[in-house]
């Protein structure tokens, strides 16, 4: 089921700005039994991406009746995107334009189930990311680098790509982020000027910090992943998955993923 | 008036992967009386970037044909808009995948009409451009970096921003290409890693070469700008504009924009 400015509809106007300019931003969020999960984390997220592109974020609760009103009964996801609303022509955009806003449903992809492997294998891409202090860290529309990435690949094996940036440094997954432990310690990059800082990350940070977890975050080379005792990627889809295998590279599991993956699901208030 | 895969709608799937990611191409270009003009070099743009996103092009003669109909009687602008089509959640693409064509017209800008002055106004953006290699020169749907670049100012005398990429070379304009002249020879920035190749730059470099005048394509710093005995900008709906005026900075006319104006339009093959 799909919701455009609160109308039960699947078409959008062809002049919107998220169509123009992939003006606007989004979020995927996972729903049980009509209830998005870590609904806060994802809202707090969402109006700190608009205010990044002066955008007008709508209400909290708005958003998330609508978010409930389209949801699966059972286990879902539900998609949000916020762009700037329908434009005249060229990249000025007049003051008090709507934002608009769509918000739809789809079943939980069957990766993403409970009964999925928790282990997965990933490969480097060789395209690497733009770096743009001024979009790094916001889940916009502009996500070309993201798909020419996923186009790297079509054996179905393969469930991530990881990616760096063109200093070499490690960013994260094309949908997802990544952490290792190293030592007992959590190391994740930093996002300043390229990737998207996912909820789920955020939420791993603060599960870390719960644990008395010491974690890293900052500028790694690929060398530093190679070298982990445990990979994993997250996303708010996924949970934490462990890379068991990057491309000619294999780790035994180290029990970290298990805890991570607990740790997110705690109350982290 | 707007067609999408050949019917009047004004309407997009909102899962369109246009909308989704900016996962597409467009161009923008004047018709005069139902035809466009330079229709072989906005096509052969329009192919290339497509090309360069594994996009499936459409009939070049189909495409005309959509143009023609949307087209205004006198002068007008039309925009084509391409994108990978309606897709799954994900950025993996299907194979297959139809690309969703969106042909817009709209009446001719005052600014763009013949008796618009000739002189604009012009200031340097803020925001630097990043570098990406696989995307420069494409006149892709990714433009939160133009769009962020234009909301740096609304004083209604500034006609256009110019842009450096994050090293602080000059790449180009926020909607137009930058060119300029000294001591009788033309320059333009190369666009390998950054910025819009736009067809009016491309006639133009070739109009150059007609006329024997000799043309560098390369890396410059904004000092070469500030050096210039002439500073133009160009795009395919203004022609050749010459920027009088850049924040502080004026110039007196040399008739370098004169003389290009008129060699753009004609016969280049």
């Amino acid at each position: 089921m799909m919701l455009i400015n609160g109308q039960q509809t699947d078409t959008v106007n062809a002049m919107d700005r998220g169509l123009s300019y992939g003006d606007g931003v989004f979020r995927t969020l996972r729903t049980q039994a009509g209830q998005p999960l870590w609904w806060q984390d994802h809202f707090a997220k969402l109006a700190a991406d608009c205010a990044a592109l002066s955008l007008d974020c709508p209400d909290a609760h708005l958003l998330q009746r609508e978010v409930s009103r389209v949801a699966e009964a059972g286990d879902g996801i539900v998609k949000i995107i916020l762009t700037r609303g329908v434009g005249a022509r060229g990249y000025a955009s007049s003051s008090g334009q709507a934002t608009t806003r769509i918000v739809l449903s789809a079943p939980l992809p069957s990766h993403a189930c409970a009964e999925a492997p928790v282990d997965i294998t990933a490969r480097w891409c060789t395209i690497k990311l733009a770096r743009q202090p001024r979009l790094a860290g916001i889940k916009h529309l502009n996500r070309l680098e993201n798909v020419l990435a996923r186009a790297e690949w079509d054996d179905p094996a393969i469930f991530e790509g990881l990616l760096c940036d063109n200093s070499g440094s490690v960013i994260g997954g094309v949908m997802s982020n990544v952490f290792w432990v190293k030592a007992g310690e959590l190391f994740t990059p930093g996002l300043h000027e390229s990737g998207v800082a996912g909820v789920t990350r955020s939420r791993l940070l603060r599960a870390a910090a719960h644990r008395g977890i010491r974690a890293h975050i900052g500028r790694w080379m690929p060398d530093a992943i190679l070298d982990a005792d445990e990979v994993m990627i997250c996303n708010s889809v996924i949970g934490v998955r462990r890379v068991a295998k990057l491309d000619d590279v294999t780790w035994p599991p180290a029990g970290w993923t298990t805890t991570l993956n607990i740790a997110l699901y705690e109350n982290l208030d």
